[in-house]
Order: C-alpha cells, then sequence, then structure tokens
C-alpha cells in the first residue's frame, strides 16, 4: 500500500512514521509512506497556499489549486487509479474500526491535511472521496488525525503484526471491552493479584475473564453491549455486580 | 502547565511537540513538555517492564513497579501536588471538548502510554486517575492518543493562540459544524464561488452562513441539533433543502 500525506508541517511524521509497528511495516515492504508539503504545488511566485475568505470574516482559507495540483501529481507518481483522498476534518464521518478495516484493501491513500484554516468547499465538493474526523474534539490540524488512521490502518496490512502484537484481545476489535489482566508481583505494595487468576483452573480463570470483560463493558460503554444475547445468569450478574 | 509523557517510544514525540501551536505554547512559556522512557525506572538489571499474564494467555502485560516509580519521580520532580495522571485506552472514558477544557485548567498532567500490551489493572486502579479513550478504533499504541489529547489542551492554554488560529468559528466548540468556505479564484476549473458570497450584502451572507452551517450539521450530524431552538422558518428550510 502506498500512502501519501499533504501536510505543511512534514516535520510532524518523522517519529511517528519511523518508529514501531509503522516502522517495522516500511521494513517489510507492506506500506511505503510518502510525506509531501503541498506549499511546493503554490501556482504563485510566494507559494502562498492560502487566501482570504469570499464574503468577508475573519480567519484564512486554503485555495483549491495547490491541494488539486498535488494530489494529481502524487496520483500519477504513484501510478495507481482512484486513490482514496481523505481530508481529515471535525465535519466528517465519524471514524470507526470499519472504516479502518475498509481503508485498509485499497492500494493508495492520500491524506489531505489542513491547519487551523477552513477549506475552500471545491476541495470538499470535488476534489475528496472520504472526509473524516477522528472525534468530537477541536485539534490544532488535520495532522494528528492523520497519523491515527495511518497507524489503524498499518496495523491491518497482512503480515505487519507478530503473534506478539495481536494476540491480546484488543478492545473494540472482539466488540468488548478487555478483561483486567495482572503480571508479577502478586503482591505489589499490598495491592493483591485476584486469587482465581493464580488458581491454575483454566476453564475457570476463562469464565472470570469473560463475566469480567462483560462486566466492564457493561459498567463503560452498555452500548456496546447485545443485552438479549446473554444468558439469563449473565443478565442477573451483571444486575448483581453492578448494583442497579 | 506541566505535561510529562511516560512512553517506550520517546522519539515518536519529538516531531508534533516540536512544531506549530505546540511549539508556540513552549517558546511562550505556557507549557513545558517532558518525554520520559519509562523502562529507566525498571527496578531489574534487564530494564523489564512487562511479564506474562496471571492465569495464562497470550500477549504480555505492562508491570506496576516502573510506572509506579516514575509517577512518583515526576510528580515530586514537578513539585506539584495531586497531578492528573491519565492512561490512554480504549476502554476509557471518550474524549469530548469538555474534557479538554476540563483538563486545560490543571497545573500537571502525566500520560501513560502502553503499546499493545495489557496494563496490569493495579496501574488502573490505584495509580490513575483517568482513562481516556479518544475512539472507538483499535491503535498500536497510547503514544498518537495522548498527542491527540495534549494537543487539544495546549491550543486552549491561555495566550496560545494567535488571533489568525483562534478567529475560524471551530466545528465542534460551537456546537454546529462550520459552513463552508471559499477563496479566490471565483472560477477554478469551471468550479464557482456561490454568487451571494461575491454579492456584498454583509446581512445576507451571515444568513446565507447561518443557513448552511444549520444544514451541514442537520446532514451529517443531526444529534448536534436542538431542533426545539429553531424558528419554524428554519426547520422548513431544513425540510426543503434535505428533501426529507
Amino acid at each position: 500500500m502506498k500512502i501519501d500525506i499533504l501536510t505543511l508541517f512534514p516535520q510532524m511524521f518523522d517519529g511517528v512514521l519511523n518508529s514501531s509497528i509503522l516502522k517495522k511495516a516500511q521494513d517489510k515492504g507492506a506500506v511505503e509512506y510518502g510525506v509531501t508539503d503541498f506549499r511546493n504545488y503554490a501556482a504563485n511566485k510566494h507559494y502562498k497556499v492560502d487566501d482570504y475568505p469570499y464574503g468577508g470574516g475573519a480567519g484564512m482559507v486554503l485555495a483549491a489549486q495547490p491541494l488539486f495540483d498535488a494530489v494529481e501529481a502524487l496520483t500519477e507518481e504513484a501510478e495507481t487509479t482512484n486513490p482514496r483522498i481523505i481530508l481529515m476534518c471535525p465535519q466528517g464521518e465519524r471514524l470507526t474500526q470499519r472504516k479502518l478495516e475498509e481503508l485498509a484493501e485499497e492500494d493508495h491513500l492520500i491524506f489531505v491535511c489542513g491547519h487551523y484554516e477552513g477549506y475552500d468547499e471545491r476541495i470538499r465538493e470535488y476534489l475528496v472521496t472520504d472526509e473524516i474526523s477522528i472525534g468530537d474534539y477541536v485539534l490544532t490540524g488535520g495532522e494528528l488525525a492523520s497519523m491515527v488512521v495511518i497507524d489503524g490502518v498499518t496495523r491491518l496490512l497482512p503480515e505487519v503484526l507478530g503473534n506478539q502484537e495481536s494476540a491480546l484481545k484488543d478492545s473494540h476489535s472482539s466488540g468488548m471491552l478487555e478483561h483486567p489482566h495482572y503480571t508479577r508481583p502478586a503482591d505489589f505494595r499490598g495491592m493483591q493479584v485476584p486469587d482465581i487468576l493464580l488458581s491454575g483452573h483454566h476453564e475457570k480463570i476463562e469464565r472470570w475473564r469473560y463475566l469480567q470483560s462483560l462486566k466492564r463493558t457493561y459498567e463503560r460503554r452498555p452500548d456496546l453491549i447485545d443485552f438479549e444475547s446473554l444468558s439469563e445468569e449473565e443478565q442477573q450478574y451483571l444486575k448483581d455486580s453492578s448494583g442497579k
């Protein structure tokens, strides 16, 4: 997979793209990242990429020309057809694990990252294929948001995760939150590991973990639970343990 | 404000913390960032920070000792009392703008970033004050998630944003999505700016922008709209423009 990033702050990306799983994914040839300063595509002698808004008002607006030209150049260079062109913005579709899985099937992603400015509406209407928001909060720019998507997509590519990294059941990929984990020592400053985990009863341990996972999900994210699929015993357990 | 980050991948942070608004905030003295590899706090000769889970199963679990000791050392060093100790994890409370505003009032934040491993439950129970998730998707570690929170908090600190950066009404800080923006040229490859924005009628432009903002919010995020607060004319406008 080719992943291109268009940004005015290319130096933000080095540390993230060259660490941990994202570095491993490149070393294995599963992905190639390209970070491009789209100021280089501004067709004016001052390399200006923004301008005042039509209709007045404060703030600046990113112009269409540099981004249209940059996307076209990257598409031609990668020799890909129909790349997904992704605008990171608060108005976008909320990111989900399903969306990451969908993007992980593509050959070429181009991320468009603005930075505390508006986008000329023609970029949204005629250039990008997806507008994505990572959540309902205000960030300085699209850079961190695009890194979040890139990390989430890259770890889904075939052969990127080793056994160790993928072994733990991740919250949100299984539909329930994780059960508690404990490791040595059994007593840390007087804080104890639950006896059951030291018992050696594998079946009971599995059941305990399942119920803990269910309980935590019920307490923190009841929206993730399909109550009708639970046994009567499980429903009773949730009522008893939560005091509701 | 002091912001400390505990991570096994300190090199991920340099580019982000030293660019754009986060760099400006440091230069102005509004915030001081510290990135600490908590492996340095492992009290064993191999600097081991994780171990096998009690009760069996695949994957590794971050041990309590290095994180407890690191948090205590950073708290002492900063001479702060009651820092917020924030664990970035998918089971956490979902990040909101309100949460960022709350954190921006603090003197000292300590972020705990794990990386494709579980946390010993005693870290959650007895060490951290907040568990935060940036959204329902799986990331490799807490590093990017903590950067998102740090960016969102830092830009709220007094005197960090200049007029230019804060001038545009941000989506989610106003409760509605932004209206479309346009800048020059009025005709880009045949794609036109709406006439109204070239008309010079400021009052009509404001009204158009308000209705566009309302329409976009209605189409993309109806959950953000309080319908009862809308005038009959506005309700009618939404019905007409959406074809619903």
